[in-house]
């Protein structure tokens, strides 16, 4: 567990998207980050306060948060001054980064000096079990899409966010690396063993109160031949109620693998319907999410309703029009 | 890459059960096999000659390979005696215990000494990447199952003996402990991380000879909760043009899950063949490999006729009858 609030380091970043782990704290968890660290040539902007080191102290930050993507594959000189001086003021340090801060000897000295903790969300610090298939209390919602890198965080996080902000017991459940720094904790899916996926996300999701809601980060795509044996296990791990399907309909070819079509929705609605029975043989598709980014207002709104009328599905796109009628589809569940 | 041949170590082995590693490379691989080393209390016989380590040197043995499993979690005094002592004459060790060789400070201490390797078959050596997808030339065939240790690598190895003996040419994939150990290469895969699971397994088939076929080792089972996940991405990264699915008609549960069933044989085919279709559209399912162990010969015929008629596809046991018939439903892919 990472310790809150945050301060959250942007470095140099040489644009706003370079930014993108920061700008999901800021937009999904705000009330964590209490402030921001740029550095000269800073092109990002979270829109918070601008703090010193000793500022964040002074408001009670614990975490510095490396919110933002390293170039060339190395941690600069000028990054690893400011994290090692955080590291001296009793600070500990987190980041998704590839290059593990584990891996910098002077990070790791001024660490192992101060009694500071480095969090390397990448890699996981949990031995997990092997998944033993028992039925677990409360409710699970897994968001499983056509493709990678297609909205299921957000999807996860819009719909956790509409339940709490209607009372409703959920909680966002993170199996990757932004949504590890987000909410704090989680499983970093993609670099656990394969024998003990599944069994990770057992662990992440455990029995609950009968009205709870787990909302599953999902990962990767069954039909995504790199990443399905991940998306698999999180199927057969997370035990779902409840199924989300995201789409994004300019896609012309899987993530990566421009040879490989985008399967439909109604080929991934009877690809995984049958595999989550294994596990659960209630589960149920709830809806879809679209990702309606690349089309205007009108032509959004077009293709939620066609999508909507073609598979009898509540369809939004989160971002949009909000993840209220996903919220309302889990009520008979 | 294991260097060949092989002295076998039986250790103290308590039964022949305990040595079944060790049987399996005596079975499958028996040119290696040069012979074997017991320690007094062995109940376990390769019925191949009993060698000092002397003599194992004089017969021009390279490696010592643990072939049979440990008791109570740790490798005993005596057998670390004898192993320490090949390593100073000079062999290399393998293992693929639970506890690792590289593990045990006086083993590690020799191997260095003498500059000799120990290979801990479980773990990766291999930097794997991740999945492409791309297609590659040479056909693949790939066993699936019901359930986990059901008999698909007997599968494989039985389909790829049989093509051999034809003058076909096969190559049989180890991608687990034993048939790595059986083979001397292969992709640990329970063992993988979880990104590079599909990627390990084209790793393992690259491109070959447009009539040269590769003999998949299956693992777990896409009804397994536990391992499914690893079954997926062996589909994906193996983009087989052929399935064998593998059953044992009196297993009643889930292999270390009491509450879940196993899977009808049409249940496997209709889950299996769409994935697989995604990374290639012209697989087919050529046959059946039923383990009919627990059954006495009228029983098994029997059962091994209503699987047939049933399907519509060649069904054998491998081991009663031969694998020829396998063989044969590849002729036409």
């Amino acid at each position: 567990m990472i310790q809150t609030p945050y301060l959250l380091f942007l470095g140099d970043a040489p644009d706003p998207l370079a930014a993108k782990v920061a700008q999901g704290i800021r937009d999904w968890n705000p009330e964590v980050a209490k402030g921001q660290f740029r550095l000269p040539g800073c092109a990002a902007d979270m829109g918070l306060p601008d703090m010193t080191l000793e500022e964040a102290a002074q408001a009670g930050v614990k975490t510095v948060v490396v919110g933002v993507a390293n170039r060339g594959g190395v941690i600069s000189p000028a990054w690893k001054a400011v994290l090692a001086e955080a590291l001296a003021m009793g600070f500990d340090v987190a980041a998704g980064l590839h290059n593990l801060l584990r891996n910098e000897p002077d990070l790791k000295a001024a660490a192992r000096e101060n009694g500071r903790t480095l969090h390397d969300v990448r890699i996981p610090t949990v031995a997990y079990p092997i998944a033993n298939g028992e039925k677990r209390t409360g409710k699970r919602c897994l968001a499983i899409g056509t493709d990678c890198s297609i909205g299921k965080m957000y999807t996860a996080l819009a719909m956790d966010r509409e339940m709490n902000r209607r009372g409703m017991k959920s909680t966002f459940r993170a199996t990757g690396q932004t949504g590890i720094l987000i909410t704090g904790a989680g499983v970093p899916l993609d670099a656990v063993i394969a024998d003990f996926m599944a069994g990770a996300i057992e662990y992440l999701t455990p029995a609950n109160d009968p009205d709870h809601w787990d909302q599953i980060e999902g990962q990767g795509s069954l039909f995504h031949p790199s990443y399905s044996g991940v998306t698999l296990a999180l199927i057969h791990g997370g035990q779902p109620d409840a199924l989300v399907m995201c789409h994004e309909p300019t896609r012309t070819h899987m993530r990566g693998l421009p040879h490989y079509g985008l399967p439909t929705l109604e080929q991934l609605r009877d690809t995984a319907l049958p595999l989550a029975r294994v596990v659960n043989p209630t589960v149920k598709i709830v809806g879809v999410s679209v990702n309606t980014k690349a089309l205007g207002e009108d032509e959004a709104m077009r293709c939620l309703e066609e999508i909507e009328a073609r598979l009898g599905l509540p369809t939004v796109d989160p971002y949009r029009i909000g993840a209220g009628r996903l919220v309302d589809a889990l009520a008979g569940i």
